[in-house]
C-alpha cells in the first residue's frame, strides 16, 4: 500500500531520497521554498550515479500547511541552523498517527523534535552520501548514498522497518539501527574533523589532509570517541584506525560544510561541532581539539558576516 | 664615533630600523635583493608616523659578501622561514669582532645562529612595530616601534647598551633585557594566537577575535605561559589578563601573518608556532591549543602549495 509521505526541505537530501520514495511508488509530496514556481512547472531533476530521472511530487507545497493530505511519514530534510525552526516547520502536518523522520546532520539534534511531539514515533536517519543541488530543482548525486535509520533514542519499531524497506531495490540501502544515537556519534568521528578543516583550510581535499596531518586528525577523533564513551554510546576500539584507512581509500571528498561555505549558506557548525563540544562538557570530558575547531569555525562565520555587513 | 652596521633584509622591519640608525649618525648600509635597482637609484622612502624620509645607505650591496667594509653590527631583519638560509646570508660578513644582531620574530629562533657564530656576540632582539613595505624600497610605519635588545642567551653587553643608545633621541625606544628569552615567550603570547587566527579567520579583525572568543584565546595565551614556565622562564602571573586587556584597547591591527599571507608570502608558521609546540614537548607541556594552530596553518600552507600548482 502506498503510504503518503511529505518532504520538508528541498535540498539535495529532500529531493534525493523523495525521488527514490517516489520511484519506490510512495505518494510522496514536498514542501518546496525557493524553487517552488521551477519544481511546478518541470518537476524536480535527478542526475545520479543510478541513472538520470525526473521527480514530479504528488503535491508541491510552500508550506507544510497547505499540504492536503494526512502524511503518514513527515520527513525533515532541512539543514539543521538556528536560521531553521524545525518543529514550526512540520507542526502543522504532525498529527497523533504522523511518524516524523530526520535525515540531518549532526549530534543530539533529535531532542528538539522529540520534546515537542512528545507522542509520536521519531527515526532518527543519517545519509552518508555526496549529492548537491546544482541548480534550482536539480539534484547531482556523484557518490555513495546508504541511509541508517533508527528509532530515537533506541530500537527498531515496525514503522522503521517499513519505512526502510521503501528503499529496497531502489540501488540505495537502507540499514536500521537499534541505536541510532551511537550511530551519530560514529558519523560523527569523521564529520568533526573534516567538514571544519576543509573550511579552514581554504578547500583542502580530504586525501591531502589526511596525508598531511594524520596525528591531528586522530587527535580529533579520539575526543569524539571518548565523549561517546563517557556518554554510554561506546565505539569500536579501533573506530580511529577505520576513518583514517576509509579516508585514505576515498576520492578526495568535498564535505557538506564547505560546500555551503563556498555557497555562501549558513554551515552546520553549531549540529556538528557545537554540539558535540556541549556534549563532552555535560560528560565532563576535556575537548581542546574539538573546542579550537569550534572557536575557529566560530571565528570564521563572524568574518563571513562582517564582509556581509561592509560590501 | 659612527659604526659602521649592515642591514640584511630590506624588509619593512630593515629599511625603518636602517633607516633610523642612519639618521642618528651610523653608517649603514644594506644588502638589498629585490629591490636593488629602485634603492640604489632612489633609496628607500620611510613614511612614518613619526614624520617622512629618505634613507640613502652608505652600500647598497646584492649579497653581505659585496659588502666592502668590516661591520661592527651585521643586523638580521629577514623573516625566518624554511626559504632564508640565515648563517649563508651573513657569513661571509661575519669577522671575530662582529656583533650579530636579530631583529625577527619568532621562539628560540637564536640557536641556529649562536652555534655557527659561538665565538660572537648575538644580540637578540623584538620589534613592536606595525609597520609594511607597501611597494618596492618604500616603507609604511603606521604604529607602535619600540624594541627590546639584549645578549642571547643572557645579560646586557656593553655592545647591546651601545647599540640600544643608537635609537636614543630618534622617536623609537630600544630597552635592554637581560632576559630576552623570556621577552620572546612573552611576545609569543600574543603572537601564537593572533597571527594564525588573523589567517585562518580570513582576515578578522583583532577586536573581533578578542570580543568574540576570550575563552579560547586565554586557552592558547596560557599555554605559552606554561611552556615558558617550564623552561624557567615564568611570564607573570596576569600575563594572559593583560594581553587580553591590551589588546582590547589596541586599535584593530593587522598581523605580520595576515599581511604575509595576503601578499603570497612564506609565513612564519615554524618560527612562532612550530618552534613554540616543539618547546612544548620538549618540556613535556600538552598543548592540544597550540598543536591545533600549527596543524591547521600547516593544512592551510598544503592549500597554498596546492593553488599554485594547478594555477
Amino acid at each position: 500500500m502506498a503510504e503518503n509521505i511529505l518532504i520538508v526541505g528541498a535540498g539535495a537530501i529532500g529531493c534525493f531520497y523523495g525521488s527514490l520514495l517516489a520511484r519506490a511508488g510512495q505518494r510522496v509530496s514536498m514542501v518546496v521554498r525557493s524553487d517552488y514556481e521551477i519544481a511546478q512547472a518541470h518537476g524536480i531533476t535527478v542526475e545520479s550515479i543510478l541513472g538520470h530521472w525526473n521527480f514530479k511530487p504528488e503535491h508541491i507545497v510552500k508550506t507544510a500547511r497547505d499540504y492536503p493530505e494526512q502524511a503518514a511519514y513527515v520527513v525533515l530534510c532541512t539543514k539543521v541552523t538556528g536560521e531553521v525552526n524545525r518543529v514550526e516547520l512540520i507542526r502543522d502536518v504532525v498529527s497523533s498517527s504522523t511518524v516524523i523522520v530526520l535525515i540531518q546532520n549532526g549530534i543530539d539534534i533529535e531532542a528538539e523534535i522529540a520534546q515537542a511531539f512528545p507522542a509520536n514515533l521519531l527515526i532518527s536517519g543519517l545519509a552518508f552520501i555526496c549529492a548537491t543541488k546544482t541548480r534550482p530543482a536539480y539534484v547531482e548525486h556523484s557518490a555513495y548514498g546508504r541511509l541508517a535509520v533508527g528509532d530515537y533514542p533506541q530500537g527498531i519499531s515496525d514503522a522503521t522497518r517499513a519505512f526502510a524497506a521503501m528503499f529496497d531495490d531502489s540501488g540505495i540501502e537502507c540499514i536500521t539501527t537499534d541505536d541510532v544515537v551511537t550511530a551519530r556519534w560514529q558519523k560523527t568521528v569523521w564529520n568533526a574533523p573534516f567538514n571544519p578543516i576543509s573550511v579552514l583550510s581554504n578547500g583542502l581535499d580530504t586525501q591531502t589532509v589526511v596525508n598531511t596531518q594524520e596525528t591531528y586528525l586522530r587527535k580529533i577523533m579520539s575526543e569524539v570517541a571518548e565523549i561517546a564513551r563517557a556518554l554510554k554510546h561506546p565505539l569500536r576500539d579501533d573506530v580511529v584506525d577505520l576513518n583514517i584507512e576509509s579516508t585514505r581509500k576515498m576520492p578526495p571528498y568535498k564535505t557538506s560544510m564547505l560546500i555551503d561555505y563556498q555557497h555562501g549558506r549558513t554551515m552546520e557548525t553549531e549540529a556538528i561541532l557545537g554540539n558535540a563540544v556541549r556534549a563532552g562538557q555535560a560528560a565532563a570530558v576535556n575537548t581542546p581539539y574539538l573546542s579550537s575547531l569550534y572557536a575557529l569555525m566560530k571565528l570564521r562565520e563572524a568574518q563571513i558576516e562582517h564582509l556581509k555587513t561592509t560590501a
